[in-house]
C-alpha cells in the first residue's frame, strides 16, 4: 500500500510520520530541529529521517510523497519558505532541496494551514464545509478552509488571527505591535503572565511548585493542574485567555461564517478551562443566525495533527 | 446585441439597469419599493419594470437575463430571499416568481455581494484576486471575493461585519446585540449621532441648517459639507466612523488577507473624510507584511455599483 510521509517542522522538534490514507500514523521519529545549524543542515536531517522510515516501510509501504508543515510565511505553489522567524529562515526553496534529496514529490505549506487540513479530512472536521481552525501554542493563528480548499488570501498570508489587537491588552508583541492577541492569549503569553504576576509576588499554587530559581519551569500544562486546584491565578489566566480567544474569533466569524470552529495546538490541550470561557464570549457577540449553528469542538488528533495534516496533504496534491 | 438587466433591491427604492458586458448601463428605471403592499407586488413591479426597459431596447438589444440583489439574507444557489428585515420578506422565491413572469433565468445574490462584484469585475476591484469590500449605507456589511469567487461561508451569511462589537461602542444595534459597527459607523450611525448630540445641546452649524423641527431632515451629505466648513461635531462623527471602520477590516485583513479594500455605499461619498481616518487606523494595527501591500480604494460606480453588479453578475451565472 502507498502511504505518505507528513513532516512536522517547529522551533523545537522535528516530526517525522508515515501515514496511510485513513489518517493511520505507522511510523513516527522526532529529533531536535537545531535551526542554528543552518537549514541546509536542518532539510538533510529531515530528508534522512523520512529516508530511515522509508527503509523501515520497505517492502511493506512505498513512500509515494512527502508532506512538509513549515513555520512562518510560506509559498506552497514554489515551495519555498518565506519567511520563518524561529528558524531564521528566508527564501528557502525546501521542496526543491528536499526532492533532490529524495527523489519523490514534496510539497510544502504552512504548518497550521496541514495542522487544520489534518483536522479538516481525519479529525473533528471531517463532513464540514466551512472551517475556521485555530491553534493555540507559542502563537495563535488560524486557518480557513471552504468546501475542502483552503483561502489562502494574497501572498498566502491569511490566517494571522493571532495578531488582532484585543482592547485592554497593552503587552508588546515580537511582531512589533501591542495588544496583539497572542502576547497574553496564546500558551506562551499565559505562561509569561503566570511568571510575571509570581514574581510580582502573587499567591499561587504555582508558586508553590515553582520556586523563584525554577520559574521559567512552568508551562502551560502547569496552569491547567492549578485551575483544578482552585487556584485563582491559574483560573484567571486560562479564563481570560480563552475569553480573548473567543473575542477575535466571533469577530472572525462573523465575517466568514463558519460551520465549525476546530480549537488546536498546545493551549487547547486544557480543554474545557479554556474552551468554556471561548465559548461564552464568541456566543455572546454572535448574531443569533451565526450562534445556532456553529460548533465550537477541540481538535482531535492533535499531538499528531501536525504529521497527520502534512501527509494527507501531500496525498491530495499528489493526486490533484 | 445581448444585454443583461440588474435590479437593485433596497428598502425604499427599486432600481433596474439594462447593462452591457463593459458595465456600461444602458437605461435605468427607478420606483419607489412600497415594501408593505407585500412582495407580490414588489416582484410585479419588478417585472414590470424589466418588461418596459426590454420593450424600449426591443430591435437593438435582446435581454437575456436578470440579476437581482437583494438585501438581507439569501439562498443564491435555490433563487429565495430566506429573510430580508426591511422588506419583511421570510423565505420568497424571487427567481421562481420573476422567471415565470419573465420567461427568461433570473439569478439572486446579496444586495452588497453584487455591489461588490460590480467593483471587482467592472469598478475599483479589476485585476485584483483578493478583494474585501465593504458598504458604509444605513447597514454596513462586507463581501469577500477570491479569484472571482464569493466567499459565501455556511448558509450564505458571510460579510456581517457591521455586527462585530466595538470597544467602546455602548448603542444598541437594531439585531439585538449592541456595540456593533454599525450603529455608530455606518452612514445612519452617523445621522443619528448628530441628531442626537444637536438635540442634548451640542453646537453645529448642523443645528443652524436643521432648527429643531426640521432635524430629521438632516443626512450623511450634510455631514461632510458641515465638516468641510470646519465643524467640530461633524469632523468628530466621520473621524470616528472612520476609525471604527478602519479597526474592523483591521481584523478582518488580518484573518484574510485581502490585496485590496473596496469601500463603497452611501456613506463612502464622503471620501477621504471617512477614507483617511479609515486607512490610519487601519495600517496602525496591521502587521507590517499586510500594511505593505495593501490598497484601500474608493468603489467607482458608487450610484450604478448595485444595478451593474446585478446584471454582470446575471450575465456571468447564465455563461457558468
Amino acid at each position: 500500500m502507498s502511504v505518505t510521509i507528513g513532516v512536522d517542522l517547529g522551533g523545537t522538534n522535528i516530526v517525522c510520520g508515515a501515514v496511510d490514507e485513513t489518517g493511520s500514523v505507522l511510523r513516527k521519529l522526532k529529533q531536535p530541529t537545531e535551526a542554528h545549524l543552518g537549514h541546509s543542515d536542518v532539510l538533510g536531517r529531515i530528508a534522512a529521517m523520512v529516508q530511515s522510515i522509508r527503509k523501515e516501510l520497505a517492502g511493506e509501504h512505498e513512500v509515494s510523497s512527502v508532506g512538509v508543515g513549515v513555520p512562518g510565511l510560506v509559498d506552497p505553489q514554489a515551495g519555498i519558505s518565506r519567511f520563518a522567524g524561529n528558524l531564521k529562515w528566508h527564501d528557502v526553496p525546501v521542496a526543491a532541496e528536499l526532492e533532490s534529496r529524495l527523489g519523490i514529490p514534496v510539497y510544502i505549506d504552512n504548518d497550521v494551514r496541514l495542522y487544520i487540513y489534518g483536522e479538516a479530512v481525519a479529525g473533528a472536521g471531517r463532513g464540514f464545509d466551512h472551517i475556521l481552525g485555530i491553534t493555540i501554542g507559542t502563537g495563535i493563528a488560524a486557518a480557513i478552509m471552504i468546501e475542502g480548499q483552503f483561502h489562502y488570501g494574497y501572498k498566502a498570508m491569511a490566517g494571522e488571527i493571532g495578531h488582532v489587537r484585543m482592547e485592554g491588552v497593552e503587552e508588546a508583541c515580537s511582531c512589533g505591535l501591542y495588544g496583539c492577541l497572542e502576547t497574553v492569549a496564546s500558551a506562551s503569553g499565559m505562561v509569561r503572565q503566570a511568571r510575571k504576576a509570581i514574581q510580582e509576588g502573587r499567591k499561587s499554587v504555582l508558586a508553590d511548585w515553582y520556586p523563584s530559581e525554577s520559574l521559567h519551569l512552568l508551562t502551560a500544562a502547569d496552569l491547567s493542574k492549578a485551575m483544578d486546584q482552585g487556584d485563582s491565578l491559574a483560573t484567571e489566566i486560562l479564563t481570560r485567555a480563552g475569553a480573548l480567544n473567543g473575542r477575535a474569533l466571533a469577530a472572525a466569524a462573523t465575517v466568514l461564517s463558519p460551520e465549525i470552529i476546530i480549537v488546536g495546538g498546545g493551549g487547547a490541550l486544557a480543554g474545557e478551562r479554556i474552551l468554556a470561557p471561548l465559548r461564552k464570549e464568541l456566543y455572546e457577540l454572535l448574531l443569533p443566525d451565526f450562534r445556532e449553528g456553529l460548533k465550537v469542538v477541540a481538535a482531535e488528533n492533535n499531538d499528531d495533527a501536525g504529521i497527520i495534516g502534512s501527509a494527507l496533504f501531500a496525498r491530495h496534491r499528489l493526486l490533484s
